[in-house]
């Protein structure tokens, strides 16, 4: 199913004109993602903690140590996931008005306890949704690392998106102020790489590294 | 008091060693932010939202549509409130140890709903947290755009930071291992500034639009 339904949860009430309903659209708002907040509830409190994200096909998953209180409370407790990239800043007329433009998402779900080759594979694919590339270059995880981390999925069967594109929407008197008004766009960037103090000499920059382009991560190949 | 108390909400469980205490760091860490994730529970139930935050001296400010299901949701019940910063991608000698450079506030506390001369003054500084500069050159709120938005506070009485800085943190046997391993570091920056469609012929592009740095405007002035 190509576009996502809609659930009392997942219903965008507050500006619903900038709701998007595509699942690719989805799709790549996750995939540029480094990291998502996750809240639950522990004690009937809200918590929130921000973590790494990957996505395979139609499932979500979060790790963490084993012992992390977020996995534990996830692991059949809903979580709702929130990924949010700022593209720009709206300078407008009036204060009121001034805003940003974003993309967003929310996922609703339980987390299911992943193991044995697919938690090996995903484990993977948080390095490569990292760094595209870098897997090849590492040697493979050893039993205890793999048994100190626990991996949670989650379906994408509850999620809505939010998109706010474009410049200034002013109030209809306003656009007559002799003032400048727009958008200033904003991009995560790559600043030089920064070498290991512990480096062996002579170690080459990886082309993954030396063209990382945090932007444009999700792209390549998921 | 300028080291943050810990509570059992706020004890960082996890990597503790990253725990950081110091106000000011708390200050900065928000004064950088476009926005927090905010979490709450709404009929048992996590919820989380994306908005704008602004801080003054030890509170912090939401805000939003005065009919907004978290405005309501938070006033006098307690919120989760994340603020985080992605600083790098830590490139390590093993798919385990690859992480991120991360600047993190978690805030507890309850919304307290403001008024009158307060909910204006939160309201300008909501705008000079986003476009520093821009309150001088916007018209007044008017009366039903004042009516139409509500603010909740809440202190910073609660709160807690957690910093990672630096590079790679490998295996000890993985040092020996001939792979570049370093931190590619990641900034928020601005592009070129995009004038309104509607915009009047022969506007000048203000100096807080052409200047503008994402990454400085928690320090000016607040």
């Amino acid at each position: 199913m190509n576009r996502l339904a809609v659930t009392p949860r997942t219903r965008v009430k507050r500006a619903p004109k900038r709701a998007a309903f595509e699942r690719e659209t989805l799709y790549a708002i996750i995939d540029e993602a480094l990291i998502c907040h996750v809240a639950f509830v522990e004690n009937g409190e809200p918590r929130s903690v921000p973590t790494a994200i990957v996505r395979i096909d139609d499932s979500v998953f979060l790790h963490g140590n084993r012992s992390s209180r977020m996995l534990r409370a996830l692991e059949g407790g809903l979580a709702c996931i929130n990924v949010t990239h700022i593209d720009g800043v709206i300078v407008a007329r009036s204060g009121f008005h001034c805003s940003m433009n974003y993309r967003s998402a929310v996922i609703y779900g339980k987390g299911e306890k992943i193991g044995g080759r697919q938690k090996r594979a995903v484990l993977d694919a948080f390095v490569e949704a990292l760094i595209p590339g870098r897997v090849a270059d590492v040697r493979d995880p050893t039993s205890q690392e793999l048994r100190a981390t626990s991996v949670l999925r989650f379906s994408l069967q509850e999620a809505s998106i939010k998109v706010r594109a474009g410049g200034p929407i002013d109030a209809e008197e306003d656009y007559a102020t002799p003032i400048w008004a727009g958008t200033i766009p904003l991009t995560v960037t790559a600043g030089k790489p920064i070498p290991c103090e512990r480096s062996l000499p002579g170690m080459t920059l990886p082309p993954y590294v030396r063209d990382y382009d945090p932007a444009s991560r999700g792209s390549s190949g998921r």
